[in-house]
């Protein structure tokens, strides 16, 4: 899809911007969805005077991580590019990443020997503290350098959690990395090997062995955190950039480390934010905007409090956007996008498969369908129901960067 | 796509229900449609406190059977599954079938010899009884028992139509049947050899030659029925089963051999149903509660009376499935989708392309979109209009049995 689009596209310029509400989509609770309840008089008559729908991140009924659901909205098939989850984790603590590591997500897990085999009694080590976890890292780092000649950088993440990177020698290929993991996500059982699943794969996976044991001896004589489970091996993925494809200087203002990564993954420059308010976002917004084509907005708080299921203070972060809005619209954009990655309903505390409203501004909106920016009146709209990653192409439509497909 | 589900299943239980008016669907009749016009206060209050949508069986503007149209609802491709007319028709007639066997469907037809060739007269033998054709069936069982030293069984089934199952010494592969209908499908020619299409199927071939010759000894002086038609050479095909894929123990309540067969197909369990009316499947639904997680529930009136043409009937079948509904709904299903195979609007007399309403009742449906349960009504819901095949997602989303795509 994302060729044809590619070879559609006019060597042409436009100000677009893609306002992103993480998991703004939410469910009746008990009669009113967030963005129903929440007062939004500037997003109510953009949705008045633009073009609506709604999105559905993956395929029907799927829930997404926000990974694929962002890429979906960038344009890319999230079943194509389906990204590992070491390079989801390294990108949001901000690692730095390259073609020739390899990065591993892990968890720290507490194991008793039996029979001279390990049992995982478990999988979090009791959840430590992340300060633990920051002790534990650094003596790792202080007794690990180097596996097999390959240096091994650790970094602790929150909790349990931290990102491991093998720095090889040599470009990486996905054929030489199919390790499998070795949380066996259940407790009372060994860990399992990292099995290599391809003959390819059978030299990184006896470093992987070594690591692993390296690491046990380390940790031995920790009480909780003893162990060390890696899952999600995976290397830098090949992922053609907005600007190679479209022809859009692109640019990210988002907040949280996770969605920078991501952001750089499809060839965004993160633009700094002086702080994590929405207000401080919008004057990145207006500082940088005749330095780029394309914006990439992230509102993250919509998504953090519809997983703690505050319904209310959801509610408060929708209001906070809209009132941002106003200023946003005062920007002279060809087209804004405002939708989400996914809904997180406050009701459930977590992300869900439910469709997202997309509202569309541009000069070349088919509008009057929809009264409000709300998960029914979108779905009222002309775009209609349809799959999160054809967003881009009503995207590009609407700036008049499409040519005409056939003759 | 059922690899990718099936990849995402938890291991977790749920109770499910899924309820199946076939040709549910139908067109206004002068106003309105069957659904529409029924007195339905149960499945309204549903639909209400529901999330709702219509899915389109097959693609859009196709007419499915009801073999392919099950075989979407219950989450499998239909294109992909396309099984053979002479397994299905088998499955009509209760005949069991397994990996050895062949099945093949016949029509008794009319032929004439004329320069020592045969030439069709009539396709179908001018409709003979099924009385006369359980004569002509038992006159050939009587006279054929074996060819090529492979078991042959004649199961007659309505007017002109049979069923003819060889059973052979070994498992039989898809490559080693593949030979050629010899209805030529016009008359005034001669019937069609039944050619084998690749090399491994010329010895299967060559039996069938046989047996076609057989036949024709034994119905030679036959009035109408003096040859038969042989098409649909097909095997039991090779369908993953609900539980491998979802690990959810399944089983039917259905009252008509062919849904018996289908659900079979997939692995469920066919439950005994006292009678063939709608409160007898509810007695047995309730009797075996607790040993299921998933239950597919079967009327199959709506589409009878569909076909007939009897708007008034369906009607009535619809509203006895209402009253059904409010003992249904005592149970503690987690997840309750209630729908159709197709639609078999009363006014068309005949299975249709049109979308069928759909509604799916659990804790996270996002409800308030749909005051009934109708085809416009359903139409406004957050499903939206979706294929089939993707049903099975919705369901397993709303169960909770489904864990996120992608980090």
């Amino acid at each position: 899809m994302h060729e044809l689009r590619s070879n559609l596209t006019k060597n042409k310029k436009a100000k677009i911007g893609l306002f992103v509400l993480d998991g703004v989509g939410g469910l009746p609770f008990p009669k009113l969805t967030e963005l129903e309840a929440a007062k939004t008089p500037t997003l109510d008559k953009l949705a008045k005077k633009s073009e609506t729908g709604a999105h559905i991140p993956i395929l029907s009924g799927l829930t997404p991580g926000s990974g694929s659901a962002h890429l979906s909205l960038f344009g890319y098939d999230p079943l194509k590019y389906n990204i590992g989850r070491g390079i989801l984790e390294g990108l949001g603590l901000d690692i730095s990443v390259n073609e020739k590591d390899l990065l591993i997500r892990g968890n720290f897990s507490t194991v008793i020997e039996k029979n001279s085999k390990f049992i995982i009694t478990d999988r979090r080590a009791g959840r430590i503290s992340t300060a633990h976890n920051k002790r534990i890292v650094k003596l790792l780092q202080s007794k690990i350098t180097k596996i097999d000649g390959i240096q091994v950088e650790f970094t602790s993440g929150l909790e349990h959690r931290f990102v491991c990177k093998l720095k090889f020698n040599h470009k990486l290929r996905g054929i030489e990395t199919r390790v499998a993991d070795t949380d066996p996500e259940e407790i009372g059982v060994a860990p399992l090997n990292p099995q290599n699943q391809n003959k390819e794969s059978l030299k990184i996976s006896k470093t992987i062995f070594k690591l692993i044991s390296a690491m046990r001896t380390v940790l031995k004589n920790e009480k909780n955190a003893n162990y060390a489970l890696l899952r999600g091996f995976s290397i830098y993925p090949k992922i053609p950039t907005i600007e190679s494809l479209y022809g859009l200087k692109a640019a990210s203002i988002v907040t949280y480390p996770m969605y920078k990564g991501i952001s750089k993954l499809v060839g965004m420059n993160p633009l700094e934010v002086k702080d994590g308010t929405i207000m401080s976002q919008v004057d990145t917004l207006k500082r940088e905007f005749n330095n780029y084509d394309f914006f990439y907005f992230h509102v993250k708080k919509t998504d953090s409090f519809g997983e703690d299921g505050n319904y209310k203070k959801k509610i408060k972060v929708i209001e906070d956007f809209d009132r941002a809005l106003k200023e946003i619209l005062k920007l002279n954009f060809d087209v804004v996008c405002i939708t989400g990655d996914h809904s997180t309903p406050s009701k459930m505390k977590n992300h869900s498969w439910h469709p997202v409203p997309v509202v569309i501004s541009s000069k070349n909106s088919f509008y009057g369908t929809s009264k409000r920016f709300t998960e029914k009146e979108c779905l009222k709209g002309t775009l209609g129901l349809f799959e999160g990653k054809n967003l881009m192409n009503f995207i590009l439509a609407h700036a008049g960067i499409l040519s005409k497909f056939g003759a």
